[in-house]
């Protein structure tokens, strides 16, 4: 990813979300202010709790820190519905209320997803043309790494929502890869164009047609590992989410694998110490931390969710990945990209009916 | 995997089958015919071919072994419907018939998977009430292993169809694994009741109803690691093969990671040298081949797919696969579970139109 630290850029940060608060929101915003000279921070939560973290930076970071108090926290198992209902000041939604109002470019929160998704779509709207939004986030493959969406917002979408998906994908992988052209493959079971169920072969055919740089379907593989590069793909959120996890499972059953094969004796131990340096730098490479924020597409307004369970380290991550969207214009981008496409089908079915 | 060694029985083998063929088909036939005195294997394909790799073993298994005579070979990337209509003496359809003719009491081949379950659909019939065969597999788990299916037969599955998927996964569960009542989890995005899709929400509710052990919804990562055991995971094709696929993506991902990691200096290779029994013993842990076998389930037959790729190792693995559930009677019982569930819903619908 790329920075840009001539331009200055206004966060807020959800300071109380997240299995572990402020323990790691506040070290994560600090070292993210001294990385990024152009980069202020609104930190979002209880005054009382926060400002005592916070005395000893204060005059470091005087004009580029400061806190806003929300006396309520919405807890990580919360319903979306009872959240968005009992808890309007909420660290959360303050935080995103600071995006609509124009006091933060973005917001950036490790708090429950569902009800962070729930209050992001309540609070700052939906582009015209989006119904609900879609996730997006970056995953490991032998490639270096790739994008994919939709990791679970939608269920059920049309050929029309996949394409929408598409659209905003292309945008976020513009900006964060700096790439002009992202190829966008359609998750498939197969290459081949007689496989899939009725939905993806109707996208296929939305997507050819389109501007984007398309390359045809791909399977569940190509995710972390295909036989060629692929920027970007594209899949149903049921369908995309099952395969998010589904990667997880595997890669923690390989990690415990390979633990408890060093574990089994005197002999495996001491080849495991041995090994601790390879070992480390083979974790390093494929660390989820170094993968975290997902970005929610299709909101008027820019929210970064984290993983709950995020250490400093991931949280930093997320809230730089906020930092290159703000500064590419991702949400402007897509919001002119979609208004194109509906004008154009607009224009076509005009066409077709006279 | 259990073992019965006491009654006979017969397996049809497509020898030709594969990305290797008869290199591999026929050392991994001997291997089994060596390990159970109680098989017979009926090897399918060119005699020309097969009858001079045999000359030495058949005195060894004289009434145990045979070559049936076949003309042709399906290709691996040939279409379904032209190897159907093409290739009437092909190993694969000849290894078929003799399940049909009730001269095998299954086939195994690592054919073309789109050519073989058409073949397959096509020259036993499905079960009634059964629209298409749909896949199961088992796949490593840090529980051991767990099955699922379908992972690839049918897309756009109906709620129905994934209450027979369940039915059916079950009954290989009992006879591969010896579980009496195995429990079954559903796959979704979510184990709360409001998530997911309108196929899978009414699935579930066919599923709280039906005789089965359910225990609800299981995200992806229940196929290698949840936080319990789950013996069956049911899911749609589409689903299930874009599951599949992804794991095997990620697990290559972290394969080449950990080879790259090894691989960089004569530091990290003296390491990888030393670490080598323990790398070793963990990749035997998750070894594929130790998990090849596919069953085709709702024909009125017994077919298993092995991958094309398969060694010795991993084809025997689904040889054996085939001698489990022949043993264990799984047609016949999938055949009487599924007439007993259309007998109670057709009671069930006639009471409603009373």
């Amino acid at each position: 990813m790329e920075s840009f630290q001539n331009v200055s850029l206004t966060l807020s940060i959800d300071a109380m979300g997240g299995d572990f608060g402020p323990v790691v929101t506040i070290p994560a915003s600090l070292d993210c202010l001294r990385k990024n000279p152009a980069l202020k921070l609104i930190l979002v939560g209880d005054e009382a709790v926060l400002a005592p973290m916070l005395t000893q930076v204060m005059i470091e970071f005087k004009d580029r820190l400061r806190i806003q108090h929300a006396s309520q926290c919405v807890a990580m198992d919360e319903s979306p519905s009872k959240a968005l209902k009992n808890k309007k000041d909420s660290s959360m939604r303050v935080a995103i209320n600071l995006v609509r109002d124009g006091e933060a470019d973005a917001c950036v929160s490790a708090g429950n997803t569902g009800a962070l998704m729930a209050t992001a779509r309540f609070v700052l709207k939906m582009i015209p043309g989006i119904d609900r939004p879609a996730i997006i986030s970056t995953l490991p493959s032998i490639y270096g790494h790739t994008h994919a969406l939709d990791l679970g917002g939608n269920v059920d979408s049309s050929a029309e929502h996949l394409l929408q998906f598409a659209i905003m994908g292309s945008e976020v992988v513009k900006a964060v890869d700096g790439i002009e052209n992202p190829s966008v493959g359609l998750l498939n079971i197969g290459q081949e164009d007689v496989k899939g169920n009725e939905q993806v072969k109707a996208a296929a055919k939305l997507l050819e047609n389109s501007h984007l740089n398309y390359i045809g379907y791909v399977e569940g593989n190509y995710l972390n590992a295909g036989s060629h590069r692929v920027d970007l793909i594209v899949a149903d959120g049921f369908v995309g989410n099952v395969a998010l996890k589904s990667i997880e499972g595997a890669a923690k059953m390989i990690g415990a694998s390979l633990k408890e094969a060093f574990n089994k004796n005197i002999f495996t131990r001491l080849a495991g110490l041995i090994a601790y340096p390879v070992l480390k730098s083979f974790k390093n490479r494929i660390d989820p931390r170094l993968y975290n924020g997902a970005s929610f597409l299709g909101l008027r307004g820019l929210v970064i969710k984290s993983h709950g369970g995020a250490d400093e380290l991931a949280f930093a991550t997320a809230i730089h990945l906020a930092e290159v969207e703000v500064q590419k214009n991702v949400i402007q981008n897509i919001g002119e990209q979609v208004e194109n496409i509906l004008k154009q089908r607009h224009g076509t079915w005009q066409i077709t009916q006279e």
